[in-house]
C-alpha cells in the first residue's frame, strides 16, 4: 500500500520550510507505515491536477495538504472533484458550523467569500476542523489505474496551517491508516544532551548491534541532531506485542548504561519539561536574569503547562543600568570585567536568587551578534551562571552559528547545565538522609 | 522555464524537515525565478526514475539532491545514467581529489568504497565540493518530451548535506541560471495585522483586478496567514526593469491605500523588527511585563540584532507575589479582580514603565491553557496594556488555539498594538510642532 503527499502553497516553493510533510512522515514512521513520495507545488489548477492523476495511478491512499482556505488562490477541492469528475454541493451543516464560528468571534454575518469553505465533494465525508473554518475531506473511490482493472483509493484533503491539520490528522487520517495496517510497531525517543553527535553513535554503536542479532524482530535506528540537543530514535517491529514491549524495554536499559546522565529525556519530553519535572520532584523554584538569550529561557520553560508550579520570575536585563538596577549587579563588575564577563553572570545569577527569592537562579550573558564581537570577546562568547544558597557556579562556551543558533544553544546549554546542578544536590542529599 | 527539484532520501519521508528544498526555493525567489514542483522520494532506483522521468519531460532544468555519497543507497548518478542512456565512467581527476581529501585526514589509502564517488556521467561537467568528496554534475541533454520535438535541458546533480550543496549551488548553478534567465522578475511582500484573512482578500481584490488589465507585465498574487499575521505577496514579470519596478511601485502604493496603517512592513520585516525601527526613530525606549507570554514578547523584541538600543528591560511575573514585588501591583488588585483582570494588565504596563525607567511599557496576562480556564475566565483570556508616561491603555482579547498558539498572538497582538500606539503619539505630535 503506498501512501502519499501532495503539498500545495506557493511559499514551499519559495523558502517556507514544509513542516507538514516532516509531521505526516513522522506520525507515519510511528504507525510504522512509509510515506512513499512528497511533492511541493504551488496552487495552480493544472499543476494540481497532473500530480493528483499521477498519485492516483500509483498510491493507495493520498493525502493533500492547503488550498482549503477561503481565498481565490485555494484550489484544492474543486481540483480533486474535476479530477474524478464528481460534483461539489454546498454542505449545509458545514455552513452552520462556519456561521457558529464566526458568531463565536462577534462576526454576525459570514464573510460571502467563506461560503467557499462549505463546498464538498459529493460522496465525501466531512472532517471536522476544530482549530479552523476550513472542513477536511475524506473520499474513497475506485480509479482505473490504466489496465483497466478498478483499485480501491483514499483521498484525504486537509488544511495547510499546522495547528488546523495535526489534530485532524491525528483524529481523522490515523484511525483510518491503523485499521489499515496490522503488524505491531513500537517507537522509543531518547533526549541527549551534552555529547556531539558523533560521540553518541560511537557509544550507542554496540547496543545497535547486538540488538541485530538472534532477533525474531526487526529494529531500526535513528540519530537527529539539531541546537546541541540529540535525539535517538528506535522503532521495533514485530508479531507478538509482549515481545516487541520487552526487546523496547530492554535496548532502553543499555541506552540508559552507555548514554549515562546525558539522557535527560524520554518520548515527548523537553530540555524545559525535564528541568521542570526536577524541580517539581524536589520542590524547588526557578527564576532567571537574561542578557544575549533575551527571554528565551524563561520562554522555553514557560512553553510548558503548568510551570507556575516552579517558575517564580524572570528578568530579562539587556542594558547596564538594568543589570545593575534589578539585579544589582555592581557598576564596578560592568566597569573592570564587562557585562559579558564570569564576574557578571554571576552578579546577575546571584541577583535573581535574591530578588525572586528563588532556590535556583540561572544567568546568562554572551554576544549572540552578528555584531558586537571583538578580538577578545567575540561573536558566540557566552556566560551562564548557575546560582543556589548554597553557591553559584559560572560556565564559559564559544557557540558558532547565527544569531538564533547562539541563542538556541545558549538557553539548551543553561537549561542542560541546571538539570545536572540540581541532579548533583539531590544525589549528594540522599546519602546524607541514608546515614540518619 | 521550468525548474524543478527532486531530493532523495528515506530520512525525508521520515519526519526530517527538507531544508535543502527551502534554500533552493529561497535562493531562486531571490534570482526572480519560480520553483514549480519539489519532489522527495526514498533511495530506490524505479521511484527516482520515475520523477526523473517525468521531470525531463515537463522542466527544463532539473536539480537533484542527496543520493551522491558512497553507501549502497547512493543511487542517483547510475539512475540518471541509465534514464538517459549515458555511459559512466571514472574520472582519474576526481579520484585525485578524493585521495587528497582523505590524505589531508591523515587517511593514505582511500576506502574502497568511496571510489564510486569518482563516477561521472558522460558529457557532464564535474561541480567541485569544498566540503565533502561526492562531486556535483551538470548535464546538458536533448530530451524529446513526447512530441517527437527535443527540447534541450538542463540536469544538475547535488549532494545533500546542506553545507556542501549549499556552497555548490551558489558557485556552480546559480551563475548558469543567470545567464540562462533573460526576463525581469521582481517579489514584494507586504506584511500586514489587524484584519482577518477574508478582509484582506476583499480589500486587496480591487487593486488585482485592475493589475490584470492593459498590462504587458504578468502580476501574480498570493496571500499567507499565520498566527494573525498576515503576508500579501505578489511578483511582477516583464523583459523591462523599469517598467517593472514601476508596477511593483504603483501596486505596493494601491495596496498601501486599501490595507491603511494595517500594514506593518515589507519584504523581511518582522512586526518587532517594525516596532524596533518606530522606537529607533522616535529615540523611545520599551520595557514588557509579561506573565502569560512567559517571555516571548521580549524573546521576539531581541530577535532583532541591535535591539539593545531600544529595549531595556523585561520581567517575566508567573506568581503574584512577583507581580507584586517586582512590579507593584497592589496585593488588593490581585485579590478583588485576580491575576489575569484589566486592572492587573494596568498595574503591570505601569509598574514596568517605572522600574525600566523606560518610555513605553507593554503588559500581558492572561491563560494560555491548556488548563487553567474556568467560566468566567477561559483558557486564551488575555490582557494587553501599554502604558506611556501619558496614559495607560488595556485591551482584552478571547484568542483561540493550543498554548503555543494563544502566545504567539498574544505576543504578535501586543507589538501590534504597541506599534499603533507609538504611530498615534507620533501624529499627534507633529500638528503640534506644526502649530509653533
Amino acid at each position: 500500500m503506498k501512501i502519499e503527499l501532495i503539498c500545495t502553497g506557493s511559499e514551499l516553493l519559495m523558502g517556507k520550510l514544509n513542516t507538514n510533510a516532516a509531521y505526516i512522515g513522522a506520525r507515519l514512521s510511528a504507525l510504522g507505515l512509509d510515506l512513499s513520495a512528497v511533492t511541493d507545488i504551488g496552487d495552480r489548477k493544472p499543476e494540481l491536477a497532473e500530480e493528483l492523476k499521477k498519485a492516483f495511478q500509483r498510491s493507495s491512499v493520498i493525502i493533500t495538504t492547503g488550498g482549503l482556505g477561503p481565498t481565490f488562490d485555494d484550489i484544492t477541492v474543486e481540483t480533486a472533484a474535476e479530477c474524478l469528475g464528481l460534483e461539489i454541493y454546498v454542505d449545509e451543516k458545514v455552513l452552520n458550523t462556519i456561521n457558529e464560528f464566526f458568531a463565536k468571534r462577534g462576526i454576525s454575518s459570514i464573510p460571502k467569500i467563506n461560503e467557499r469553505q462549505a463546498n464538498i465533494i459529493k460522496g465525501a465525508k466531512v472532517l471536522d476542523n476544530r482549530f479552523g473554518t476550513a472542513p477536511g475531506q475524506m473520499l474513497h473511490f475506485e480509479y482505473d489505474e490504466g489496465n483497466g482493472k478498478k483499485s480501491r483509493k483514499t483521498l484525504f484533503l486537509l488544511p495547510g496551517p499546522p495547528r488546523e491539520m495535526q489534530p485532524m490528522f491525528e483524529e481523522s487520517v490515523e484511525p483510518f491508516l491503523r485499521s489499515y495496517f496490522s503488524g505491531i510497531k513500537k517507537n522509543e525517543v531518547i533526549h541527549v544532551f551534552g555529547l556531539a553527535e558523533s560521540a553518541v553513535e560511537e557509544l550507542i554503536k554496540p547496543v545497535m548491534v547486538a540488538a541485530g542479532f538472534g532477533s525474531t524482530q526487526t529494529v531500526e535506528f535513528g540519530i537527529l541532531a539539531s541546537s546541541a540537543l540529540i535525539d535517538v530514535k528506535f522503532s521495533v517491529s514485530g508479531s507478538n506485542e509482549m515481545l516487541v514491549d520487552e526487546t523496547v524495554g530492554n535496548l532502553k536499559l543499555a541506552m540508559a548504561e552507555v548514554l549515562k546522565d546525558n539522557i535527560f529525556g524520554y518520548g515527548s519530553d523537553s530540555l524545559a519539561v525535564s528541568v521542570g519535572k526536577l524541580l517539581l520532584e524536589n520542590k524547588k523554584s526557578l527564576s532567571c536574569a537574561e542578557s544575549c538569550t533575551g527571554g528565551l529561557i524563561s520562554k522555553k520553560i514557560t512553553d510548558a503547562s503548568g510551570s507556575s508550579a516552579y517558575f517564580k520570575s524572570s528578568v530579562v536585563t539587556y542594558s547596564n543600568e538594568s543589570k545593575t538596577r534589578l539585579l544589582g549587579v555592581s557598576e564596578e563588575t560592568l566597569k573592570e570585567y564587562g557585562a559579558v564577563s564570569e564576574n557578571t553572570a554571576k552578579e546577575m545569577a546571584e541577583g535573581s536568587l535574591k530578588l525572586a527569592e528563588s532556590d535556583y537562579a540561572v544567568s546568562a550573558t554572551g554576544i549572540a551578534g552578528p555584531g558586537g564581537g571583538t578580538k577578545e570577546k567575540p561573536v558566540g562568547l557566552v556566560y551562564i551562571g548557575i546560582a543556589s544558597k548554597k553557591n553559584t557556579e559560572v560556565f564559559k562556551y564559544n557557540f558558532i552559528g547565527t544569531r538564533d543558533d547562539i541563542r538556541q544553544r545558549a538557553a539548551n546549554t543553561a537549561l542542560d547545565l541546571l538539570r545536572r546542578r540540581i541532579n548533583n544536590d539531590v544525589s549528594a542529599r540522599v546519602p546524607k538522609k541514608a546515614k540518619k
